[in-house]
């Protein structure tokens, strides 16, 4: 497959109609650009009203045992519970923004095969150790990351037309430290941050614990560095949004955990990213450093560092607001108002 | 009347509270201090829904006359008919979020008796030219005034307990430059910018009126500045601030224009920043330095300049999303997840 078509046209007929609407030309801002970008992607020059679906993905993460944590791994199952029985915070925000929301348990440590509302798509309980050994085995990231695909077209499928990838995994941040630095080229401490909640010591021993999985994979290929620090809910999240780009639907891109997952899939297709915009940016140290390697650039700076999508679904209003905007204001024509230049 | 009671301790449990739900303390960032806001400001650990309500104040500007804006005065009342047929911006965004809306003519230029869907509080036909007099007489200023004050009471009494006060008056960017220059104690270079569209040299005039303006008015009392700059539509705000902070209702400040009426608001009575929330930072130079002097902190920076409130509506979602999550989250216990500190 390849990726979706922009229609560079459309967005230039939709950027003309911004220039009809009743306000100073550009006076919306970003909102202007939003809208043209919907239109360019929609390849509408008045977008449809956004239909947004979250994917939450759930894996373990072998790197705990070595304590990168402020929780333990127990917590993913526990949580992805929660997302089950809708009390977590990207069940909330699934609601105020009116999205469908899928719970997907790729590689959760403890067994949830008995647990409604979740899709079972286990490959492994948890990834291997990525200071010691590859994360998971090729097949193993491939079936991942083909979960992701599956939950993308079925999305799509049902009408979806905005998709929205969330994370739950203890110990990600860590996995997701090692494919910043790598496709990036910013050093361990630049991007390592206090994840969940843990101190200085902690940080300083995922930095140190990064950099050491960074040595051992060497210089092997980009396409195998997934394969090598995992974890199984980043490598879904990676093929979500390839599948997305190449059906041609947009996603918004979260926060830390989502920015490495949006960095493996353009390892696998560079144009990935003309179907990204981010959400947010997080306390995590290296978020910014990760948005700046996929040229994107974030909405809001609410110092969030939860996952889940919870950035993403946050600021679906705010594009909501630029679409409604572009199609439903008057123009200076049809309200009878003088323009600057008449 | 003074400024209502902010709970202190009801902010203190809503802090406890979030302590409790099912994400790492301090992952939902600024949603969280929202939220506690709100608790503190309602007086309830789970604050209520917000149900806003946007008033939108017009007037015109003598200083027009000097050529401070790219669009003539006659479209202030262009625009005022736009908003009573629902094609502007903010009708727009008042759908999007559920608000009501009032349009409210304090101060336009042009006969608009005969139209309906607008509060007629007509003033004066427009203020003064604030380069060589007093934009309004002390009377027709407390009228101005007291328009804003009746508007907040009746949204108030319907049952609104947020309220955004827009602006739309051809010229305004220039009162509202003198005014966040005289309580900034900022230059007039630093705070004059570009409004709805002049070019540099245009920018240079208006920076060339505010001095003016500013010498003329000299060291005249705090409380005599928005008489002798405007306009009309300022002085409404000012009072819809005022109104709704003695009624124990908060407010979420628009742009540049309502950032000069919160300042001007704020010499009437010092507390009344207690009950505001700042939206955005627009492209207009000064907005941040008013929003500095004011000790408010914008949300979002999308470059927007466009008044009508847009900016403070389009982040109601945001805020409606912080309140969701603290009363609809599951709390540890509640969902069975394991705490980092047991």
């Amino acid at each position: 497959m390849t990726i979706a078509v922009i229609h560079a046209e459309k967005e230039q007929r939709a950027r003309a109609h911004q220039d009809q609407l009743t306000k100073p030309r550009g006076a919306l801002g970003r909102l202007e650009d939003i809208a043209c970008w919907f239109a360019a992607r929609q390849g509408k020059e008045l977008p449809d009203p956004l239909q947004p679906h979250i994917a939450v993905f759930a894996g373990d993460h072998g790197v705990c045992d070595e304590g990168v944590s402020a929780y333990p791994s127990v917590v993913t199952g526990e949580m992805v519970k929660n997302f089950a029985r809708g009390g977590a915070a990207i069940n909330v925000l699934a609601r105020q923004i009116g999205a469908t929301l899928a719970v997907v348990d790729v590689g959760v440590m403890v067994d949830l095969s008995g647990i409604e509302g979740i899709e079972h798509n286990n490959v492994r309980r948890g990834t291997a150790n990525l200071l010691h050994e590859a994360a998971m085995g090729e097949a193993e990231c491939l079936a991942a990351i083909h979960t992701g695909r599956r939950i993308a077209c079925e999305a799509i499928a049902k009408g979806a037309n905005l998709l929205i990838a969330g994370d739950m995994g203890i110990g990600n941040t860590t996995a997701s430290a090692c494919l910043i630095c790598r496709f990036s080229g910013a050093t361990a401490d630049a991007v390592v941050g206090f994840g969940t909640g843990v101190d200085s010591h902690g940080r300083q021993l995922k930095v140190d614990i990064v950099s050491r999985a960074l040595a051992r994979i060497g210089n092997c290929p980009d396409e195998a560095v997934l394969q090598q620090v995992g974890g199984l809910e980043i490598a879904a999240m990676a093929g979500f949004y390839l599948q997305a780009a190449e059906a041609g639907v947009p996603v918004v891109v979260d926060g830390f955990i989502a920015a490495a997952a949006a960095l493996a899939a353009r390892v696998m297709e560079p144009q990935v990213t003309g179907w990204m915009l981010a959400s947010h940016v997080s306390r995590e140290n290296g978020h910014h450093i990760a948005l700046n390697a996929l040229g994107l650039s974030p909405m809001i700076d609410f110092g969030m560092r939860l996952g889940e999508g919870s950035g993403a679904a946050l600021i679906v209003p705010l594009l909501q607001s630029a679409i409604a905007l572009h199609n439903e204001m008057a123009t200076f024509a049809s309200a009878g108002v003088t323009d600057k230049d008449e």
